[in-house]
């Protein structure tokens, strides 16, 4: 069997961590199995170098950033394969120009454009551990790229797909994806599997377990991904097909986000083109709208309200201000103190009447509802910050996400 | 003009250091020559990567410590490009591998076959500034290789022979090339300029300030070097041909140095192949042996002295006592508390006389020697180490190489 195992930073963040990670890679080779791992740079690495370049330059330049920043898993794939060598294990790391990995030219996040893999695949023929950097590859025009915040991910899901693995392992210091985040709620419990679907709705919305996009890739392929614990080294939680032979839960998961900040333009004229305009001019500034509320019209006028991520608040501000005097908006508001919490699950399609529930326990707390959106299988709704614990709680509860599958 | 600047660890080693040299660099590039920057590692980073080495294995191998060792360079070539762009400048870092720095096999002390250097032309061709990593290359089989300790030097100079440079300036925590060690002799004198041959024999008998190798390819190339602070940024000591219409000091510097220990093998039998026998096997286990004096047979025997680096005297003594007995020696001694001081000068050459009074001078401060060898321009002793300061002292004074030239 082919098993691709990622690590993430905590899973590699000092030598002893390094030296357990490469037992038991060693342990599933000595099993018979393949093995290609893939690896984040060590801890806090990345922040450190990050520290480094704020330091000596204000701005972030693309090219010179991502060269920077791959010295992280250069560092700890060579730590990593130097301590399975010690274990007697022929193991090889390549960065991910090495590995062939070939991105599109944006730096900072790249995306993968094919995956060559050639000198992974004599390592694996020689009976070797081939270990890649995660989160790295090299552009069309021949310069260094990274793949953006939980780039290793994708590079584990893009790599298990092109040497056509059957399992990618994701190491991480969880044991799982849970029903919710167990800091906020001790009931929480560990799910043991979810589908692609449900996956990317937890990720989008707070689930910080494994990055959107790599999950998109998983789905897109059908790459069977099992998310674990490289601490405990327990079975965790599988993301796979939905299985339509299986009666879905109604809901997977309460997941959070406090990442967001909310922006409201009052009494918008209701013509054509207006929010087109809007949001023409936010995407120019690469302003990463989530959510966008337009409420019904009254009098020919309306408001919008969207979030954005809190670094790009300011940008937005700027964009919408200098906008909305010329659509004859009334005036522009935001707020950093919201956050947005989300139901996930497939069952939610064929069980009408979760909304009404939702709205209903968050009613009984207390909890007022500023923004509602949803999807077939999700319904998250903007609150206060302060009200997250309770909300959050009380959801678990309710749907009786503590009571297993 | 095309300048070749290289900046050490201790140069660039936070990013207020980083962004004095960026400010150098491009200063030198606002007064119209082209400039290619060779960049060492950060400070202490080599160093505490090999410590984390250490800590996840107990054996260093090749492949994997040099693919850890490069991300040190990758760092700090980023962070000084950063600043570079910062204050205006097309500056774009490039990989040993990227530059087109080819090498042998031979991990951790690679030899450079080729340097191709074609997208640092197209760097310099459109007005920027090419900053290249130290000490690192592609090998022949596509690996990462280092060069060794003392290996940016290496690059910088080399790349000054394959792009044609005017001049290689080699940027450092001193001033430029002193009579004698600084700390050492507080009179000690900055050099103007040496010949090759006399660096050469400095860098071989302690003088740290450049890399044996990288005085060979200057030499063998003819590269114009200029060694010289990043801290004062004042003129430094050119390193050159000799000038044959100068006339040579006799003596241009003192050399001490601390880090070898001498092994003695009494009573050998004087026969021929006993040399050969034992340091064909001290070279096969990868010994490094430095000065070697075999004293006049008496009645059919002789002693053999040499000196190693203090790390090899392990392996050194392992080789040499199972060799012993089977030569018939009587016995193997060895001592960790020597050092080798040097007298360097071109004029040695037409003033004899210079050993003589190297002798004098010595037995005057009442240090004995135990070993002797020289070279046309150099003569080097092997005294006891508690010994060095005062006999550095006296032979400076002596020499009178604290009165300019």
């Amino acid at each position: 069997m082919l098993i691709v195992q990622k690590y993430g930073g905590s899973s590699v963040a000092d030598p002893e961590r390094i030296r357990a990670v490469a037992e038991h890679i060693v342990r599933t080779h000595e099993k018979g199995d393949q093995v290609v791992v893939v690896v984040s740079a060590m801890g806090k690495t990345t922040d450190e170098l990050l520290r480094l370049a704020r330091e000596v330059s204000p701005q972030a330049y693309g090219r010179e950033m991502d060269m920077l920043l791959t010295a992280g898993e250069r560092i700890s794939m060579a730590l990593l394969c130097m301590a399975m060598i010690d274990m007697g294990v022929h193991a090889v790391s390549f960065t991910g120009s090495q590995a062939g990995i070939v991105t599109d030219t944006v730096h900072g996040m790249a995306k993968i454009l094919e995956v060559k893999g050639d000198r992974i695949r004599e390592v694996l023929a020689g009976n070797g551990v081939a270990v890649v950097a995660g989160f790295q590859g090299i552009s069309t025009d021949k310069a260094i790229t990274t793949l953006g915040r939980g780039g290793s991910d994708t590079t584990a899901v893009a790599l298990a797909t092109s040497l056509g693995a059957q399992v990618c392992e994701i190491y991480t210091d969880v044991p799982g994806v849970f029903s919710a985040d167990p800091r906020l709620v001790p009931e929480a419990r560990k799910l043991e599997r979810v589908s692609y679907e449900e996956m990317l709705e937890m990720a989008a919305t707070g689930g910080r377990v494994l990055a959107l996009r790599s999950v998109e890739f998983a789905r897109n392929y059908s790459v069977a991904v099992h998310v674990r614990s490289s601490f405990t080294w327990e079975q965790g939680t599988w993301v796979l097909e939905e299985d339509p032979k299986m009666e879905q839960a109604i809901i997977s998961g309460v997941t959070h986000d406090e990442s967001d900040a909310k922006v409201t333009i009052a009494h918008v004229p209701d013509r054509p083109g207006v929010a087109a305009l809007m949001f023409r001019a936010l995407a120019d500034e690469s302003v990463n709208v989530d959510m966008i509320v337009q409420n019904v019209s009254t009098a020919g006028h309306t408001d919008i309200s969207f979030t954005v991520p809190r670094e790009d608040l300011g940008r937005a501000l700027k964009v919408v201000e200098k906008l909305s005097s010329g659509i004859e908006a009334s005036g522009v508001t935001h707020d950093e103190g919201v956050a947005r919490i989300s139901l996930v699950g497939a069952g939610m399609r064929t069980n009408p009447g979760v909304a009404a529930k939702m709205f209903e326990v968050l009613a009984a707390e207390d909890v007022n509802i500023e923004m509602i959106s949803t999807s077939s299988i999700r319904i998250s709704c903007v609150i206060q910050e302060i009200d997250v614990q309770k909300a959050v709680r009380a959801l678990h509860s309710a749907f009786d996400l503590d009571k297993g599958d």
